[in-house]
């Protein structure tokens, strides 16, 4: 399959030689064919205008068209078979089995919101019915259902070229939801990336959908992202990405005339405390685990445990040995491209450099500067209360332990954390009582708790929260993982003594779908009397 | 009973005597004893620092704990009886019959949310079970609920002095969530204010819950609100008022080094649309429903209707002369405070002066300049397309007739307005289906779309949403009326794999609250297997 190289807007590949790049592969440095141009805020424009067009007829098309669209997609993506794995390997340098599973998860994402609309009672649908005699005013018929927001952006992540990426969960969870999806691809992966955009177009074409609900726009810089989030008709961004393209996003957000939501999910420290009964217990098997966890993917997941928390003790050197020993027969590997790979090298030198920080592990030999090396630094509590860069998230394979006197310290860091995706919390089964109020503490600074774990593997699910305090994420009270992610596209609008002909289907009387409603404060699958 | 005019912190006055300042009263223009201190940092520290540290303990109560305690809130103004009536009036001007009705709708608000907290299944709670012998990875057990997001500040309202304010749905929901309150008193009516703070403390006291929960700040100036936002402490804010305010705090809140939600409701028009076939039918009905929507509560309602569009033809002549005698014969009077009758005064002199626009009536002869005078403008579409000033939001009894040529252009001029909390369809029955896109049209700019009504009158219930596109609230995907307000409060958080001993009762496998839950993808009372 040859790529066009081109943007694609409303189904078309769209001409433009602006400023043309190359992706290049981190398997061996070569720059990849074909050039992708620098999208423009013309080409943004043509395709806002062509979403906002498109709007009015995609969003109410029933969800059962719908549905049967995401799983088009689905289809489409895997009929590109080995050509999709092998340009994105190409482009990430990510191993083929990896991309087959994560090819299957975004498949998988996408049948998942197809169920949701099926079943359709995510649209939290509110009744309550008329009660023209209430003294001293009557009570108007108020019926209520999210609604979608309107053409919306979504950026391509770097880490996950398929699952949050071009037909990613925002993407399904905003076509879901009825919004049209601008997608911005990723500059590291735009071949990948034209390539699930032709399957999203080849779906919404079989499928009779309005070809304006999903362009693609190339580009390098910020400027076509935020071209995008500034255009008065794009309605909310999703992003997967740095704390610090999170944030210029948000920023740009807020200053514009009128504010729209940004979902990004930044940066996390996903910190594991492992307390001293756990350690006795199993504590080799806690060490592997971490090196696991912290190496997988070369480090580079929003998840990966970069925060190791310990308590002085006498099963502690043991521990450490045991952690040093798995971190020193790890591998290095290649990591997404060369910017992560020089920002990693970089960070891990300035870290090693803070005073009282020490290498507790590293790869032994040398390491080619295109790989990322796992290693395991440690210090202790005190130092890491004082210095506020190791408060800051590293992509790459490696985490630090810090050792603290005892379960006050422990809960002393604990506070000084900002807020993360995921905290992780390993015990005893005789140690749970009394870790009480770490608990309570780690229930405000994360999105998702685990216990006796590892963070990475977000499952895709209805009770995944991936979103946490900021600087997590921009918005702690949506998910950008599972079905919870679709409310982020839609809100709430109430109709008010509609006559029953232009009620959608959710909200008439008899409840022809079969939906959970919320009808005069009662949840109930029952017509309205 | 005597006023103390202090803050209220942690259910105890707080002395402080910076700046002091006395409400006047806008029925006769005296300054109301006693004084009352400017916020400063120092008090909003203390408060907020005794609400994080009363965070958990009330978080955790039962739910039927902090259904109690909103009760008890309730029966505690009761009890204040013709006392906080009386305050409200002197300084509000507000009629004893409507503040009489508003401490019904106030009581019935915390009475609701007491309701929702016994019944439960707000909480969102959702449930994956684990699946161990999963191919190719296990799933790990995955619970989420909505957890409360810690304190929050509430600003109370001008317009509302029980239900806005500092008792008010903000303070009723917030509360209900699991969420300490600091508010800051409206300083047009900080004597209501304390005595109604003084009824939160009493029944905390009650209760048993940790007085830190609520505290009460005073202030005239805009600092002692913006030290609140900016603690980093304070997780959210909620806030009625105006645009400037509102965005204002916006501004702030996305100007911390941490973000936090605003939800402020801010400025709407309400446009009415009336189409020709509706003033065929009942002209005269409309034109009267127009003048005692416009005119009620002396047009300071965030849903008065500040626009009202027609088409021109041969029913309109008879429709200006019956909203011409309407507006002609209803009563000046007192309005909220002297600014705001002032800025009715100058905004409604700044848009008759508009070129284009024409006074369509008014009340006649001599109006005291302390008193809201009913008015009726009149412009075409044009001038309202051209002139930006018309699209503002101006508090006050009157309201602007735009005539629009045909339907297709009052379809431009509906696509011209911004974001409004409600927007309103008069037709006829054979005019429902040809209305279709404006309906569309409508439900994309408004909160809350009603049919041959009248805006003013918001119903607190279930299904009810009062909040849409900026400018009308920040935060279009929540509403601050109705029981759904609870959700601005609280965030998902999910706990994999914990022991069974920490979950709380609403993600037990027993469901002993008998709570509707998603399980499995499955909504259902049913306990887990």
């Amino acid at each position: 399959m040859s790529l066009h190289g081109k943007h694609l807007v409303a189904g078309t590949p769209h001409d433009s030689c602006k400023t043309p790049f190359h992706a290049v592969s981190p398997l061996d440095q070569t720059a990849l064919e074909p050039a992708y141009p620098e999208g423009s805020e013309e080409v943004v424009d043509v395709a806002l205008l062509a979403a906002e067009d498109a709007f009015n007829s995609y969003s109410s098309r029933t969800a059962q068209d719908r549905a049967a669209f995401l799983e088009a997609i689905a289809s489409e993506i895997l009929a590109l078979g080995d050509t999709l794995l092998e340009r994105a390997h190409r482009e990430t340098g990510l191993p083929l089995d990896r991309l087959t599973g994560e090819r299957g998860r975004t498949v998988g994402q996408l049948r998942l919101f197809a169920e949701l609309l099926r079943e359709g009672s995510w649209c939290d649908a509110r009744i309550d019915t008329a009660l023209p005699d209430r003294q001293p005013l009557p009570r108007p018929d108020l019926r209520r259902i999210l609604s979608a927001l309107g053409p919306v952006a979504v950026f391509g992540a770097s880490n996950f070229p398929l699952a949050f990426s071009v037909a990613g969960g925002d993407t399904a969870s905003a076509l879901a939801a009825g919004c049209p999806v601008v997608a911005k691809a990723h500059p590291a992966h735009p071949g990948t990336s034209e390539l699930v955009g032709g399957a999203i177009a080849a779906a919404a074409a079989s499928c009779g959908m309005p070809a304006g609900i999903f362009s693609l726009i190339h580009g390098r810089t910020a400027a076509p992202g935020l071209a995008l989030l500034r255009h008065p008709l794009c309605r909310a961004v999703g992003f997967t990405g740095s704390h610090q393209g999170g944030r210029a996003l948000l920023n740009a957000a807020n200053a514009r005339p009128e504010p729209i939501p940004v979902f990004a999910e930044m940066s996390s420290l996903n910190p594991v405390f492992v307390l001293p009964g756990a350690l006795r217990e199993r504590g080799a098997q806690i060490a592997g685990g971490l090196k696991n966890s912290t190496t997988m993917g070369v480090g580079q997941f929003c998840t990966k445990p970069g925060l190791v928390l310990v308590q002085k003790g006498p099963e502690l050197a043991g521990f450490l040995q045991e952690l040093a020993a798995a971190f020193t027969g790890a591998s290095p590997a290649t990591m997404l491209h060369a910017g992560i790979c020089e920002a990693y090298h970089q960070g891990l030198a300035a870290l090693s450099a803070v005073t009282g920080v020490r290498c507790l592990a590293s790869v032994e030999g040398d390491v080619a500067k295109t790989l990322g090396s796992p290693a395991i630094l440690a210090t202790d509590s005190t130092t890491f209360l004082r210095e506020q860069t190791l408060h800051a998230e590293l992509f790459g394979p490696c985490t630090l332990l810090v050792e603290c006197t005892d379960a006050a310290d422990m809960a002393r860091v604990a506070a000084s954390l900002e807020g993360q995706l995921t905290a992780t919390l390993h015990t005893a089964a005789d140690e749970v009582a009394g870790a009480a109020p770490l608990l309570a503490l780690l229930q405000r600074k994360a999105g998702r708790v685990l216990f006796n774990g590892f963070p990475t593997g977000v499952e895709v699910c209805p009770a995944m929260q991936h979103g946490g305090p900021y600087p997590a994420t921009t918005d702690a009270r949506f998910t950008s993982v599972g079905t919870a992610a679709i409310q982020r596209w839609a809100r709430p609008v109430c109709l008010q003594n509609a006559p029953h002909s232009v009620l959608p289907p959710e909200l008439q009387d008899a409840n022809p779908r079969g939906l959970m409603r919320l009808v005069n404060g009662k949840l109930t699958r029952d017509a309205v009397a």
